[in-house]
Order: C-alpha cells, then sequence, then structure tokens
C-alpha cells in the first residue's frame, strides 16, 4: 500500500482478495501497511489489485522466503534498538553489543558496564534466562537478573539486549529489555517466535547451530509474519567436523543472507570460536566482509564465570580490540556507532 | 531407598543431606524412591548416609549423566505405553509404532489406523501440532487433530502417541494420548522437557539433529529430574553433508546409547532417511544393532498427504516391511509386540 | 554386444562409432563386450548401431553415472576373489574378510590368520603400506609386509587383500594379493584409481571419509572405465560433527548405494565406529540392511598393536560374532560363506 | 645448530644421538640445520647434546606437531616465490594469487594473465592437471598446459604455481614452476607430499575438505620432514551440512593455524564459496582476519571455462576487488605486495 493509504482503501483490497479466494495477513514496515497472501496469485488478479485506490504495487515472491526477501524490500531495514537517538541496526553505523554471557550479581554486572561503555559498546548484553544442555548447570537468575540488568540501563544509559527463553516470560522480558535475543537452539521454537513478534520489540534472531541459510531465513520468516519487521539476524558458528574451534563461524552465510535479505546481520565471535584468542581475528573479519556489528562476551573475572567464561574477553582485550576494530570498520566505509551523550562513557 | 522404606525414613535422609549442606530432589523408578543431590558427596558422608535406615545404597555417578546412566541403573527401563497389558518399550519385545505424519481428517486416520492395525503396529502415531520450518506450511489440526487422534484411541484400542511442541499444550495432549513425543527441534526446549516431564506420562525424545549422544542423554536427564523416568530416547537422523539421504540415520549412536544408558531406544527410519525405499532396509538394521523398535510413517494416499507424505510407506509396503521385520528380531533372540486382544485387529 | 560378437564385429561398430565423430572405450563384463562412448547419441545413430551385426542393445545412462549404474547393468555384479571356487561377492553368500589391521610380523599373522580361520572369514586382510596421518606414527613393513601376508595366502588357503597407496606399487602389490584395497584418504587419487583398475585385480574402494554417494560412485568409474568392472564398494564411516564414534557408519548410503549400481558394497564397522563393542551391533545392522559382506580388524594382541588396536577384536569376540551373524544373515534369505575346503580350517 | 656450524660439528651430534639410541633426520630452515629426532629424549641426553660444539638449542616439542610447531620455531616462516626479489609469502606483505582454474589455451592464458598482472597480482595460478570427480570431465591440458604456463611465466615476469596430482610428475611440474600445489583431494597423498618435499621448490599445500587443523599440519609435517621450509598452507572451506556456498570457508581456522605454526597461511575465497559474489567479502575478512594472502579464480571468458568457470570472477570484478582490499590490507597494518619492476605491468 501506498504510505498514505486509508483504512478504507486497505480494507476494499482485503475484499478484493477475499473475492479472489486469497487470505491474507498484514504487516506494517517503516510506515508502509503491507498485505501479505500465502496463496499463487495470478496475473489477472494482479492486475486488478495493483489498480485498486492506495495499493502501491503487488510483489510476488518467488521461492520459500517473503517478507525477508531483497526482492520484497530492495533497501537494507534499519533497526532501531530502544529509544530514538540510539543505536540503529542495519544502517552506516556498526554497532557492538557486548557484556557478561550470564548475569550474576550488581558488582559484576556494575564492573563488565563500565568496562565495555568505556570502550565504546552501544548496547549491553546479559543473559538472565539461560538454556544450559545440563539441568545441573547453572540456569540463570531469571527474574532476579532481569532487574540487575534492567538497573545497568538505567544506570548506564545503553540499551539491553537479553535472552528470552519460553512464550510465557515473552511480557516481562520485553518490559525490562530493549531486544529479545532468540538463541540457537530455540531458533525453531516457531511458538516462542511468534510471541517474540507480538510483542513489538525488535527481534534478535541467532542462527541454529545446524540451520541452512534458507531455514534462519524462514525463522525470521515466522517474526515478521505476525507484523514485527524488527528481526536482526545473528550468526554465531555451526557444527562441523572440526571441534578445533567450538563451532564453526560461517562468515560465507552472513555475506550470502545479506544478499538474500534485507534484514541486518550480526555475528557472535565468542560463542563461535569459543576461544579469547580468536574473538579479535574473528571480528575483524566480520566488519570486512558485510556484518552490520558484533555480539561479544566480556567478563571482568572470567575465570570466576558462571557460563562460558572460558570464551569471555576481559575489559584490557575488550578495549584493545575496540582499537583495532575502527580502522578495518572503516576502511570498509563505515563508522563505528558510538554511545549516546547521555550515557555513562560521557559522565 | 529400599523398595518398603517408609516415608519418616525418606525425611530422615533428606534431613540427612541438608545438615550436610546438600540439596536434593526425588525420583521415582520402578517404586523405588531415589534421592538425588548434585553437589560432590564426600566417602564421610556418603558412609553415615549408607547406614540410615531404610536407604539401600548410595551410587556416585561420574561424568555429565545421572539418571540416565547404566552406571546408576544397570537394568534396561521398561517404560508402559497406555494401560497396564498394552505395549512395554525396553522389554523382550519389539515395538513398532506407526501411523501419518500428520493427522489430516477422520476418513485419513480411519483408513491409516485399520492399516497398521492389520499389519501388527501396536501404537498408533500423528501429529496434532507440526512444527514446520515455513509459516506457510500446513503447521496441523492443532486441537482438533488431538480429536480425531483420540478417536482412534477409543476405536482401535491402541495407545495414541503425538508431538507437543510448547509448555501450555502439555495438559491437553497429555489428557488425549498416552505418550508425550518431544520433536527433534526441540530437544533442547529445556522449559517443554520440564513440563513434559511433569505430566507424568511416558516421553518420547527424538534426537536433535544435530546433538550429540551426550546432549541427547542430558535431554533425558531433563525430564527425569523432574520425577519422570518413562522416557523412550528415539533416533531420527542427523545431519552430515551428505544429502543424499534426508539426513543420515546414525545407528552406531544407537547402540552407544545402549551401552550409556538404561532407557529405551527407538528409530525413526523414515524422517531420517526422506525415502520409502531407505525405510525397509533401516528399519531391518535398527532391530538386529539394539533398537527396542520403530517409529514409522504410513499414509494410505501418500501422494495428497499435507506433510513429508514423499517419505511415507503405503499400507502395502507397511505390511511387507512387517513380513520382513519379524525373522530379523527373532534372529536377534526377541520377538515383535503383537496388539492387545480387545484390538480392532482381532475384531 | 552379444555374447559372441565377433572381433570383426566390434570393429565394425568401433568404425561406425569414429564416422559419427564418436570415440569409445571398450569394457568386459561377465564375458560381455560394453563399447563406451562419453559424447552424447542422437536417436539416430543408436537406431543405426543397433542394427549392426553383433550389437545387443543400446544403452543411454542418464546423470553422471555410467559403467556403475543400475541402469546400464540392471544385475548384481559377482566379483570373484581369488581363483576360481573361492569367495565371490556380491552373490546370495555373505563374506566376511578379517585380519589385522597392519602386518607387523610372522608370528602375529599367523596367530590371527589361524583365529579368523577357524571363526569362518573367507578372505584375509593386511596392510602393509599404511597410509598414516603423522610422518612419526609406524608406516607399515611395506615390501616385507607384502611377503608375509603371501606367506599366509599359501598357508590358509584363503585369498588375501591388502591397501596400495601408490601407482608404482600396484604392479607388485597385484603380484602378492588377490584384490587391490583403495583406501578411504585415496578415494580420489585419480592416478592410482586407474593403475589399480589396470592391473585387472579386483579393487576393494574405500568411501572417502567425506565423500557424497555420487562421489564414491564416480571413483568407481574411473576404475571401470579403464576396463575392470571388478569393483567392490566398502563403506567404513564418515565424518560428521558427532565425534562419540570414530566416524558416523552411514548404512543409508549403503541401501541407496546397492539401490543406485550393480556392483556390491561391503561395511567396515571398525574403523568406522573405532570402538570393539561397536563392531558386533554394526555388523548385524550391516548384514540386515543389504550389504554383501564384512571387513573387520581382528588381532590376537590388540594391546601392542602397531595401529589401531584399540578398534580390533580379539579372537574371542569375532568368534561370537560370526555365531551371532549367522543367524541375521539367514534372516534376510542368504548364507554366510564358508572357506574352502582346501583351507585351514579343514585341516 | 648454530647458523655456522659446520659439517664435523653437525656430525659429530649425530654421532651422539646414535650412541643414545637415537635417530635423526636433517632439515635446513633459514640457513639453520635442524637435526630431527623422534623419540623421546631425556633431559640427561639434552643437557649433553647442548653441550656439543656448534648446537644452538635443543628443542622438546609436545603434542603431535613438531617442525611445523610455533614451539619449535616461534618466528613466521617466510616463502620466496620464484626468483631473489620477488613474492615472499608470509612476510609484511599480503600476496594475491590470481589466474584461472584450468590452462585452456594461449589466447585465454594471455588474456587472463594481462588482467591479473594488471590488477596488481605478483604469483600467477593455473591448472594443467586437474583432478576430477569425473572421468568424464575435462582433465586439464597435462604438459602442454605446463608448456602454456611456463610460456606467461616468460612473458609476464610473475612466477607461477600449478597443481601436481601424482609423484611421477613433480620433477617436470617443478622444472616449469615456482611453487608446487597440493589440491585438497591429495592433502593426505603422503607419498606426494613426500615428493614435492623433495623437490626443493616451495609446496602450497591446500586444505583437506574433511581435515582437522591438526591433520592439516601433519600433512605439512611430511613435506617439512624430508626438509623443505617452504611450505604455505591453503584453507580452501570444508564441508559442512549447509550447501548454500559450495564449502563453508573456515576463517577460524585461519586464526587458528597461524597461532599454532610458524608457516604461511593464505585463503582461497573461490573454491570454498563457489559464487563470484562471495568472493569479494571472504577477500576482506580473510585480509582482516591474520592470512597472508590470496588465491583467486580469475577467467575473462568464465561462460565457455572447462573448469569451475561458475565461481570464477571476471576481470573487472577482480580490478574491483584488488581496489577494496589494499585499504582492508593497510588497517591491519600490512601493505598489498606489488608486482616487481620487470612484470609486464610496468612494460
Amino acid at each position: 500500500m501506498r504510505p498514505r493509504a486509508t483504512r478504507e482503501q486497505l480494507e476494499y483490497v482485503i475484499g478484493l482478495l477475499h473475492e479472489n479466494g486469497l487470505t491474507s495477513v498484514s504487516s506494517t514496515m517503516a510506515d508502509i501497511v503491507m498485505l501479505i497472501t500465502e496463496e499463487s496469485v495470478t496475473p489477472d488478479i494482479a492486475a486488478t489489485i495493483e489498480k485498486a485506490p492506495g495499493v502501491d504495487r503487488v510483489v510476488v515472491v518467488p521461492g520459500t522466503q517473503r517478507l525477508t526477501s531483497r526482492i520484497f524490500r530492495p533497501e537494507d531495514t534499519r533497526v532501531q534498538v530502544g529509544p530514538a537517538g540510539g543505536p540503529v541496526i542495519g544502517g552506516p553505523e556498526f554497532v557492538v553489543i557486548a557484556g557478561p554471557c550470564a548475569v550474576e550479581s550488581a558488582p559484576q554486572m556494575n564492573s563488565v558496564a563500565d568496562v565495555v561503555v568505556a570502550s565504546g559498546a552501544v548496547v549491553l548484553r546479559g543473559g538472565a534466562f539461560k538454556p544450559r544442555t545440563s539441568p545441573y548447570s547453572f540456569q540463570g537468575l531469571g527474574l532476579a537478573g532481569l532487574t540487575l540488568l534492567a538497573e545497568q540501563r538505567r544506570r548506564t544509559g545503553l540499551p539491553v539486549v537479553t535472552e528470552v527463553v519460553t512464550a510465557d516470560d515473552v511480557k516481562c522480558v520485553a518490559e525490562e529489555s530493549d531486544m529479545l535475543q532468540i538463541g540457537t537452539r530455540n531458533m525453531q521454537n516457531f511458538d516462542l517466535l511468534r510471541a517474540a513478534g507480538e510483542s513489538g520489540r525488535p527481534v534478535l534472531l541467532k542462527r541454529g547451530m545446524s540451520s541452512t541459510i534458507e531455514e534462519w531465513l524462514l525463522a525470521a520468516e515466522y517474526v515478521m509474519h505476525v507484523g514485527n519487521s524488527s528481526v536482526v539476524l545473528c550468526e554465531r558458528g555451526i557444527r562441523s567436523y572440526d571441534r578445533s574451534t567450538r563451532f564453526t563461524l560461517d562468515l560465507g552465510a552472513v555475506a550470502e543472507a545479506k544478499r538474500l535479505t534485507h534484514l541486518p546481520v550480526l555475528v557472535d565471535p565468542s560463542h563461535s570460536t569459543g576461544r579469547p584468542h580468536l574473538v579479535g581475528p574473528m571480528s575483524l573479519a566480520a566488519a570486512s566482509c558485510g556484518a552490520d556489528g558484533l555480539l561479544i562476551d566480556v567478563h571482568t573475572d572470567a575465570r570466576n564465570a558462571l557460563c562460558d567464561g572460558n570464551q569471555a574477553l576481559s575489559g584490557e582485550q575488550f578495549s584493545t580490540l575496540m582499537e583495532r576494530l575502527r580502522p578495518v570498520v572503516e576502511a570498509v566505509g563505515r563508522t563505528l556507532a558510538r554511545p549516546r551523550s547521555q550515557s555513562l562513557a560521557q559522565v
């Protein structure tokens, strides 16, 4: 539909679709209402609809992707994280998100937040609900962790992203954070994808550790299908036969995803490699192959971390990385996103 | 604890554990109450507890597995599906579960159920809630499908198994079926594992398509950890570089799992190979390498199936398979489970 | 060509092909000379050739496979190993090949050969040239090992199979053994494939550890392309993300290969699983899914073996396996091949 | 040994080793003779040897790697390709090697060589012997191709690298080229590795498509073990379950290999991705994660290429890539190697 199409025009088109035996859902992307129909549309029907008042154009997308496809939307989608004026993922700025794998305590969060803000991260991460392979591992602080994270949001002025593991938690996680993370094990938890989509919050969708690019985009399609177009993809390593690195970071998939979809793509060099000394090289590689930002584990006391401490960067390592990152980001024609003026870094 | 330990004896031991700084959960397996504590138990404490009245023995299990380990429980676990007298998985009988991938309609279910009962399947399968890669694919009939499946349970006398995809659905699925299936995409949906465990129903736990054996057993550990020891594992093919077959059926993992755990293990030759002509050979291979049974897709009109029709056996193919299966099952010293007398087959 | 086609008829057809701009190679399979041409043959030319005297039929094979395809040759190929009267792979008998991974010494070979013959193996295996990942590992005895193997051939009356790793060695290995093994690392060593093919000896072609079924069959095509149709395929496990077992034995590929090609297919349960306790279950599974035989590591002093000792069966384990194997082989309508009367077992 | 150790001193040390029951091989690296012994050396013997005249130090390397290990040689190895003054791989300059996948004809080679020289490639590549999956595919021009490549060496002044597929060809390939390439299918063709090593030419060792990093380094160990320390590693993509890209380019392995070994590491973005539009992003990523250079397929008439044309860059695409590469290379503190003054580019 055209940007200023009226409610009546929209309903007229829905009626037209129904008359022709087509069902439809509507989705809003950058103020433009879109009507998506899943059945095959004949050229005749397409022509009829295209002539209706308020209709901009009819796009028929081949293949399995629809809303996520570059054919449907050629321009890059930009996702605003937190209030206006805050970081935008998918635009000219390269966005670094950092923080601990798990929220553990107020002192830990203070310490890590200070460090990542000082080095230039623009979004804070931290897990309150941790999906763990074993029931005997630390499962996260849950709601208490969420509260600790929200405190950092207030204290630092940085928007926060945190993982949600079940549809029932979406509401409270959406209230206390700026972006909902769907983890690799939940990439095909379709119920959770729909609930996260319906929350209206931006969704950070990690690639399943054995998902194809097509499956990853179709998972994003579930979120967009309920009307939420603020989806940020995140490559975090796939399983291959070689366990020399924890997972195999698939940067070819990042470049290919950028070609297939208009959605922004981040890279997580921490979980993918599982080794601090590889986080630096892989961050630079991600920045130069077209990724829109990074998601990095930082811990100021990695040895005593309750989760994945052996892959976290120290504050000093993170600071060094940020310095090395800047010239590479600029060499590919982008700039490193800076924290907003009211954030802790400027205090 | 010993089989006839009293409630007082149990509470005395829990008190002993607490005095020593240990927390505990209790689990019931074949009428024997077990107390599981997650912290390291010193030999001193173990000796004290072992002397308490009603205590049978203290087992310290090395490695990541606990409740699922053969060290914890050396004998094979037998899982009763449906009312007493019905099929038992993990005992001397080899159990064949069959039915359509998705429940589609009453006539379809009548037709398929007649065919699989006639050929000797002892449990009926059928999906009402289907987790699908694309939001535009058929998602299952939901509650209506559950009702159609329950009708077949009454009509045929066969117990039924069906997939549950979200914790919120566990209660209603548990009411209408005899065993809850956790699909490959949900093997690490820990919230769902706990909810399924708490339902008290037997749980059929499919292996994640890129899960290691250890991760699979730890997922079963989540179900057992909430007190449900009726877990049946199911190998359904893993992802490898070779897509000549849909997935790579990993029968070595079946033999290895049987060694590591006391839980029964089934094989799904339909989803793993994705091709009807491979279902027969892989069924025979599964029967001879130690699997406790099979989960097979059967459809009487595969061409028009709404889900995975291209891998389903026809009624005739299924009947042929059952005939070829019997001598192989007997060659390894087991017998093929038969439907109970009151089932449709004997009418 | 027809079975009794004359040399003149053959040359006439070659002439016909050349006149039409086609080149050709000839291959002999079970006394029937075949002319293979690689270019597209038009229906006109095919019709002309089909009418020529001595021509049986013109077969145009779609896809990448030609000589190995079931379309080209629908009947199972049977490969005679050693002199007439000896074992035939691909016929009604299930053939067990056994022996040590590496030939180490005369006493070792005497001991192992006695054990495998006593339990019913019909071909003896043993490596003289060992391709090893590290230059610092035992590389095999080379020619001396070949001599020790040939001594067992005389002593036991059993045909022998041994690996050849370079084209230059083909001649001497072909003289001292009855079948040439091409190992997994050399499956695409095309120079070696051609040389092995030209030797005229049967070729045992192991699947590359990361080869697709198509690549495996095309490697066999290289051997057949130089005129040698005595090719026996051998599945030996592929690389997957799960290293719980050394490799992932891909029995689905065995069943699929049997459908695509007329060549016999063996299974190596020793290298694939890397664990003695899995060799038994996987041997039974292989026998029941359509494999034509097994290749098993046996060592009478596995603890001191110079190569892969940790996966070898002891003599007793091998004997137990053979007893368990017989009923499974018979359950699928085959018989276990027995050693010929003049072999050691009958002395 | 010390740089000016005499032949007598060397022989004295060899004698010492033998007296202590140790065998040895000698290898020359940057004018320093090294004696390598494979057995465990006791601290006593090490102390005795360290005191002998001419001995610099005794290094005992843990793990499976020896000559390739950073522990054995902490500094980066630099490999000179072609005559002195020509490109050096592993030093401060980032080296781009380009050319067609297969040498096809004199006009093709003239055309491609002109294009790659003009854009700044400093080594020319081109295959004369092509290992192909199918015997019916174009197998390369063989010796004729080698001659065409040598002509370009003379004409352009650029050193050339070409693949060698069998030990028998090493001598003639070494005469006509400046660096011998070992392809992915031959990474564990140990006979070929030894022969290439003995030629004295630098060896470009591609990673096996399903090799671990350890196996790759041990293959390099075979080359170094015969006394040739001019080994250049090349990551070219591994097999994973996802075939969206032809192979999965494993840049984490590049960074990890650079940490484990002193040998230079190149990246082949053409064979790994199999798609021209991914070659650019992956080249930039390689440059920024620590690779020492690139190996790129370029063809001026890709549509009619006889081998892998669908992944080759056109001359224009290659030129654009080189322009985008320079700032990234400089952002990580290196410079792009330039062609020598006498090459065609300056004519």
